[in-house]
């Protein structure tokens, strides 16, 4: 069976503290793996968490503050020394080229690695295969900030068992997938009636920035909402003020998303335990947790289904 | 009493592994801090070692491969962070400017601490005061690299009671120390008549390199010789072809040199223990220490006084 899960390598905001490195989100999601915003040290809490370079296929920055891309110089140089063969594609947001560029070459080292910049102009989807599609929203954090959604493509399941009993078979099958009906003795079958709907799982990463529309729309339906929460509601104007987020508002946006769950991150570093973080987001949406470096959070199936 | 110490932040050359960060070294002299070679994270190892970036004073990198200098860019937005008042001096060699350049403005940051560039062209003394002199040397290393000497002048210590016994008080006390004699009743005494000589203390600091003349000369008598050995002679010939040294290597450049004392470090991941290094030194330079990450060694009063 694929891996579906988030690794968290990173969980502070600003400064790394004695017990949270600098932002680093590693979702592995069958043979993706897909970087989000490796902070300074990521190259390092990667080796903790036990998983490799070659576990990456695409790196996401959501915006160009140091705690959430310092990372970015070691990883790109982890990648040639480890000569990891496929290609690595890069989104971040354009007006911030000229610092992807200055951390993709920050040293002198031997680059084989095949990174692809992808730099965002616009929201809207930034990429997309026959199974996912990936989609960046406008974060409102006072610097270029997008959000991201990585959704996977409902699928049907064909049920074998009514294939058989009306008599579908080869082409005919095929001819179902492609075009949703086939024509089977002379009558029309429709898709629908020998398969059952699958629906696709969601993941959205939303740092940093201040509650907005972006933000509300990426969490949409999502099964897994990684969320910034910086402060507790006690420094509720602070966080307005610094284009950040409370526990409660993080909470707000994935009751009023509709997303399964969500995990708490990016934490100030006045607080040593994320204890209230959960007490104050529980009462708005229950199935909350807090990253905690190391930590692995799987990808669970959706409660619709 | 001042503080004189290495503070050890990292030791591992290339990657980081589980146990060894990325190189970094704080040298705490006085009122100085010199950091050395910040790699990767050395932001986050200062937390761990309970140093602040305000005691940082100058930064000194080697050469530009990622391991000694990527932290570099972390810790010059923890500088402004920190409203790090005093200006830090950085030296560098000058081939590496575009690096230096780029780590400075890695990201998106507030920057208003006062980082002073001083890109080396050629070997010297790099930075003097009534105190200390500063001086590089060209190691062989593939890359542009320089070694650094942090020496005290040697200074006097006027002895009270002899002072008292030849009637000598006020303004010639200053001319002995300002021109080396005085005229004291028509007689004329000699600064060694009235005082004892204080040997300054020393450090140096080199890697990375194959042993060459550059690094002997930076050895030359000091009281602690920080040295990269990256291998064991085992792995001689690797050293030789990737620019490096063995234990036994840096250990005789400390035997030759007549270095008071030895720190091993940057040690490669293959190696899991630092033992097998002082082993293959000792028979050659006995007071040798493995550098150990959050380690603090002391500079030690020399024994030749």
């Amino acid at each position: 069976m694929s891996v579906r899960e988030l690794v968290v390598l990173g969980t502070s905001s600003q400064v790394p503290t004695r017990y949270r490195n600098h932002n680093g989100y590693l979702l592995r999601w069958d043979d993706e793996g897909l970087l989000f915003d490796p902070g300074e040290g990521t190259q390092r809490q990667m080796i903790y968490a036990e998983v490799t370079a070659s576990a990456i296929t695409k790196v996401l920055i959501t915006h160009f503050h140091g705690d959430h891309c310092l990372g970015f110089a070691g990883i790109t140089q982890r990648l040639s020394l480890d000569r990891v063969p496929h290609p690595i594609h890069c989104y971040f947001p354009a007006t911030g080229q000229v610092f992807y560029d200055r951390l993709r070459r920050a040293s002198i080292y031997h680059s084989v690695a095949t990174l692809v910049p992808h730099p965002i102009e616009q929201p809207g989807v930034i990429f997309e295969d026959d199974k996912v599609v990936l989609e960046a929203q406008k974060l409102d954090h006072g610097v270029d900030t997008f959000g991201y959604r990585w959704r996977e493509k409902d699928r049907v399941t064909m049920l074998p068992e009514k294939l058989e009993a009306l008599g579908i078979r080869g082409r005919a099958i095929g001819d179902l997938q492609r075009q949703g009906h086939a024509v089977v003795d002379g009558r029309t079958i429709t898709l629908d009636e020998v398969s059952s709907p699958k629906k696709g799982q969601s993941v959205a990463f939303i740092m940093d920035t201040r509650p907005c529309q972006g933000a509300l729309a990426l969490a949409e339906g999502v099964d897994l909402l990684i969320c910034e929460s910086t402060y507790l509601s006690t420094e509720g104007r602070e966080a307005h003020e610094h284009g950040h987020m409370t526990a409660a508002q993080a909470a707000t946006i994935a009751k009023e998303a509709g997303a399964q769950k969500l995990v708490l991150t990016h934490f100030s570093q006045r607080y040593q335990s994320t204890e209230p973080f959960l007490e104050e987001a529980r009462p708005i949406f229950e199935n909350v947790v807090a990253a905690k470096d190391g930590k692995r959070i799987p990808i669970e199936r959706h409660k619709r289904e």
